[in-house]
């Protein structure tokens, strides 16, 4: 039977309790129920609506019923269209008469708020715990050649040489962005809406205050129609979670070419590689394609709440119910990437004679150019001097590497001995000190703040 | 074990396992699977590489397992990575070594695509239905109030008077666009992928005209490496889902506004009304609330795929697996969604008088307007002039419906005693005779015209 | 001649250079440019690779251009495929030969990276002071009814009894939430990128720190391969506009409603009204319809930047330049749209006499439920005796206003004399007196700390 | 002033005209709207409302007008909000009082629609012949190479030996299915809702049929409510051209990776790469990446739009004036990328030595279990032997290419002499000969087919 069932004339035709049943993904917040009906028992309590005898029998009866959940011990019946309703009802299947109680002065609006709010907290904890592990696996692979020299790459291009570990570290840091994103949404989440009502507020004495504190929540909702109406904290987790998966994919597909047998940088341990049902040799990085596609379902459900909560006029419109799926499904994804990624990053290996390899001569341009800047040309006109040598270089098929002294000194006057130490990568790398470079002394630098920032979370 | 199970080599890691795995979602192609694997082994017979009796115990066998799925008498296993697997892993269980030979030229990689694209043929046939139902449902719906005069709206303000047919049946043609969207989804499914195997094409002389005609596909497709890359028909059943759930957010929209207690047009029957756990007077459009919501996971789907899609390189890239969740949701949502709204629509009731008192004597203006511009004023004059007039009379608070025939002749000099014919609304709705308009006369043809469009899709 | 052009060869096929230059919108960061450029001739001074006469005629020049494009007194040129390039070609211009050393160690990379932050930083200042006028509005629009009851919706069904100013400051504390975001966009924005180079840092002895504090900047980028690619604050913006734009769908959504013919709620000041073409008695509130209708919008440019980020491998991929035109865009619907509903805001007026009467008696069932519980009835009981109640009047077509105390009496033998009291809507507001609640009491509270959430934007 | 002016009445604030206004971007529509009016007057006429006197001058003036907007002679004032008004303004000042009868019998809500429908119809046509032209390049793209092997791949990881041409057409095909769209999209969008009115039709004799006739749609709207109100058409034309820009980033991603140096497949001719501010040896792939990239803001189009209609109650509601931008914008982004891809594809080369040398022999794996089960292996066991022959070569670090025969026929005791040929990728390609495979004899069929779709779109 319906909470709001009028016996007789309840007659929820089928194709509506079908579409309107949402049991089937909100008993997910059970736990985050019994909680949150604990919480407001002991403030009825405190009100004097419940004597202290009530409570204790409620609050036994709703910690055994959490214990039934959790142990799927339940069978819900028709009439549980939510698990806010099933969990009245086996109350009163537990404890009798004085169940009827415990509905006083709230509404399902803000006890359906609160309960969400709760688990969005508890969920940012989990994946707050889950970045931590996967930043601690970027410095790992990041130590495995922190000044192994490789190709940097703009466009895709071989641009000017760089580090694996400066490589592996860029991808640190936005997932520290990650990691504010995440914490930033708890503490958007932890406004508590309970007492609020349907959406007048409740006129029962309740302290919110008091029941913040009991739940964990950092602060009251202000406007109780808001309360029952706001799902900012919902955006802000599917927000969190899609720029995350945007993070994701980049890494992934950066790591799918440098894969590559063309690339030949990295090897993906075998545990991490799966096969083809048609072609034996085939070794698929799939875990890093599952991670680059499934951006896609996270930014879906982002967009997807964007639509939903469009242009709603009322406090709370039946709408709001398609709040928790997304949700559910963005933390069911993260968990799934995240774990896997981190296993994957923490045995990768590298092939530095191939990275080396494929650091070409002529992205030392660069280097060629202030090195005429160093003799006094300006920027432009040494860039210039610099292009029109490659160019003369490349209408011969010749590559820098490959050029002698004496050749390169025959190419620009102001060109001296010294000019092929600007030619080693290496020397190039040491040269880049700026902070946030590819230098070693700056790679120790960053190194160091990012085991501090590891640490912040920790 | 997996199809490309090494052995002792094979130790895919725990969490790679976890996010790699379709079984979860998957299992919902296991009839197209059967129906695809027993076309194959025609094909293989055809091509002489399995006798007509290696086929006839592989069908049974795969048969059998089609029932065991059914009935859901089947047990998954940990190797169970997706539904093919364990699909070739039973039939080994049930015909042993000759199940081995199933796979023989194919490649999951079409296989899967041609197991997808019966899905969405089907799923297609199915919403056709519910469409249907839905068209017919509109019909009967303008049926109980074709002529029966309604304010109608622009800007959600009264503009002229137009009869409940006339709105309601402007709900039907959308309705008619979304079957065509859908019958065409249904097309460009139906180009059959089998034969094209990892990326290649097949060795094997299979005749895939013949592979198609048995599958009931229209065409076959005509490059290999497209073949298991296109995911053009997901977007397609997407796009067409996300438009009908847009269609069905204005219906909703403008039913939900009708049916408050202000506007009081409209009753919607008991039975798709739900209550609420605080308020006992509470009768909710749930129904129409979550039609209008529900666009929002509808669009969230679309917009995931085009962004899982966007950049990808190869023919098969395992980011592709992204692809039947959201149809799978969509179809869900329509398959939850259009009967509820059918049945509400089916049992929905008018308030005729309530209708037709809420047309404004302003909402006429335009009338007025044409009257003088039948007495030779131009039209931007005429416009003008009724302006003014209705300026005048808001200034002292008097509405056109309470002028008497004396005060609407002082108010212009070429009002003349029929001037209040033109302020009767059945009179103006008598008027708009244009084709589509809102006259009798010209709903009638509409009507025809609907009666037509729904058999069309019987 | 485009930067990087090698004279003869220099040969961009017409629809590349039209497809790749950004010109025709970037022009909007030409003062950030100059900014950038100034403090980065000022950081190679104190490296020492300027002298200060060097730089003292560069600036001088480029507060000249500045000045001329401030004046519109600039004419592009067909090699100007970029506002950067088009500063350094005019600063030669200007300046000569010296100007070629302007771009030294610097890449466009973190110079366009730089610019753009610095104007989203300026552009979230301009959208704080917006949003403070509105916030402001919002108040004094509440302050105009902060008492006037008027009946509160769930499902847009009469639910209970609240004021005006209760509703109107149900969109207060959203905006407060919206300022939040675009005050920690603001924050994120303000990381500096210069000095990163192209991807690996620049090699001359550029002081970051000091770069920062000369550009405003709080923090100095951690790693030059994310510095070039990061675009976290452009989505952070378009997120936090995106949020806002539906927070004023729904604002929009609910007046457009209140000022509909039907409701009568609210009216729109003649200035924030539009009309028809075609109907002279048409008052459209085309502002809330537009504000509304922008968020798609907003919500599209939000979606469009996840999609162009997604999967982008390198440090920089010229995919980046598609970050500005959606953030203009945003920028400048928010700049169009909250004027436009702030002066709305200003400038409406209620009926409370309308209001007032529309609260149905049945909006006061939860308080006779309240009531039941007060004589020592469960509450779950106490709703399915008043849910009674309500069907039985309801089959007789009678409505709870109308009803006398005697009559009442005879529902239910625990009413009393007092029941009427309870029947009053005004008493039943008075009651709800929790935080948040629609109380006098509550709500003078409410208004308290709306001051100082807004004095605090001040 | 405005249409619907009421002279001193009429004080719009400037914040919400600016808000309101839509002149800056629907004067695009301009040439549309003198059709639609001229068509609109000749139907005034034949229902004799105008003569035919009036209608020769009416429309010679709005001929001239049309000549003065070409020429962009025309200033538009203050009052023109949108390009409707701004052509009334104009027709009055060019032949005085005859003006003020055009807006007869019509409303801006069929006016609009109908214009942006024949916007709408010839931007089809005009991407349709970018289209033939792109699927011609593409056919010339493939003819530089079609036998020509190179490595297929599957995630990224080499596959199957393919050719370049089979690769090449493989993005021929989904180019014909968004041809195919476009063409629909035209269709869907030739419904005409002219003499729609507001919503309710028009009381004037117009002969709609005619009208259509007259602006070439093929069919008349059934439903004038849903006529101004439907906007299927906008969302068809975003649908086409997010589909194409995903296609377009699928191929610019495979160009792209195929453009690095570490594949080294292609060039890409200088006049479609751009260099680089600092680094004066960079070549980049612009034109792909900006193809790449800008599949973001299609999509976000798309979403956008879908977003704007979702939830629209009444027939017209001024969120439509939304529906304009996103259509314009999406069709400029085709007009700029599709004829620089195309350029790029006409002048591309590629490197068929380095394609070739990077076809692994263990990519020709299934041709071994081929040979398997060509001497009587079941396809599963043929697998797993294969898989455990590379495993063994893995562990020793040997290549199959580096084999012996001698060496070959001892992993296996099924190996005889001809195995070496399976080993060769020619002979593999050679044998690919079903429908739409890599075999030379497939591609020419294909080849064919190609051509037989491109002339169907001359």
């Amino acid at each position: 039977m319906r909470l709001w069932s009028r016996g007789e004339l309840d007659a929820l035709e089928a194709t509506a309790d079908r579409l309107n049943s949402s049991i089937g993904f909100d008993r997910r917040l059970f736990n985050e129920d019994v909680d949150g009906s604990i919480a407001w028992i002991n403030a009825l309590e405190q009100a004097e609506i419940l004597s202290e005898e009530d409570v204790n029998q409620m609050r036994q009866g709703l910690e055994e019923i959490r214990e039934d959940l959790f142990s799927v011990r339940v069978t819900f019946e028709p009439g549980d269209e939510d698990i806010h309703t099933a969990v009245e009802r086996l109350l009163t299947e537990k404890i009798g008469e004085l169940a009827k109680k415990i509905h006083t002065g709230r509404s399902r609006n803000d006890q359906v708020a609160t309960d969400f709010r709760l688990w969005v907290m508890r969920a940012c904890d989990e994946v707050l715990q889950l970045l931590h592990d996967y930043l601690s696996a970027i410095i790992e692979a990041a130590k495995i050649g922190l000044d192994a020299p490789m190709p940097g790459y703009t466009h895709l291009q071989v641009a000017q040489p760089v580090t694996w570990g400066h490589w592996m570290l860029s991808h640190f840091w936005p997932a520290v962005r990650d990691r504010e994103r995440f914490q930033r949404t708890r503490r958007v989440a932890s406004d508590l809406p309970l007492g609020s009502g349907a959406l007048a507020g409740t006129s029962y004495a309740i302290d919110r205050e008091l029941l913040a504190q009991d739940l964990g929540f950092e602060s009251v909702s202000e406007n109780s129609i808001d309360a029952v109406s706001d799902r900012d904290f919902v955006l802000e987790f599917l927000f969190a979670a899609s720029v995350l998966g945007v993070h994701l994919s980049r890494l992934a597909e950066g790591l799918i070419i440098f894969n590559t047998a063309e690339f030949g940088f990295i090897r993906i341990d075998d545990r991490f590689v799966t096969g083809s049902s048609l072609m034996p040799q085939k070794k698929n990085p799939d875990v890093l394609e599952l991670a680059r596609g499934k951006s896609g379902r996270l930014i879906g459900g982002l967009t997807g709440m964007l639509v939903t909560l469009k242009g709603l006029p009322s406090a709370y419109d039946k709408d709001l119910q398609e709040d928790k799926e997304p949700v559910f499904d963005a933390f069911d994804t993260l968990a799934a990437v995240l774990p896997a990624i981190t296993g994957l990053l923490s045995t990768i290996t590298i092939n530095p004679e191939q990275m080396e390899a494929k650091i070409t001569g002529e992205s030392l341009a660069t280097k060629l150019a202030d090195y005429l800047v160093g003799k006094g040309i300006a920027f432009r006109d040494a860039y210039r001097e610099v292009a029109g040598i490659l160019d003369r270089l490349g209408q011969q098929d010749r590559k820098l590497k490959e050029i002698s002294m004496q050749d390169m000194k025959a190419l620009h006057p102001a060109f001296e001995d010294d000019i092929m130490d600007t030619l080693d990568p290496r020397n190039a790398i040491a040269e880049y000190t700026s902070l946030g470079g590819t230098s070693q002394e700056s790679l120790n630098i960053q190194l160091q703040n990012a085991f501090k920032a590891l640490e912040a979370s920790a």
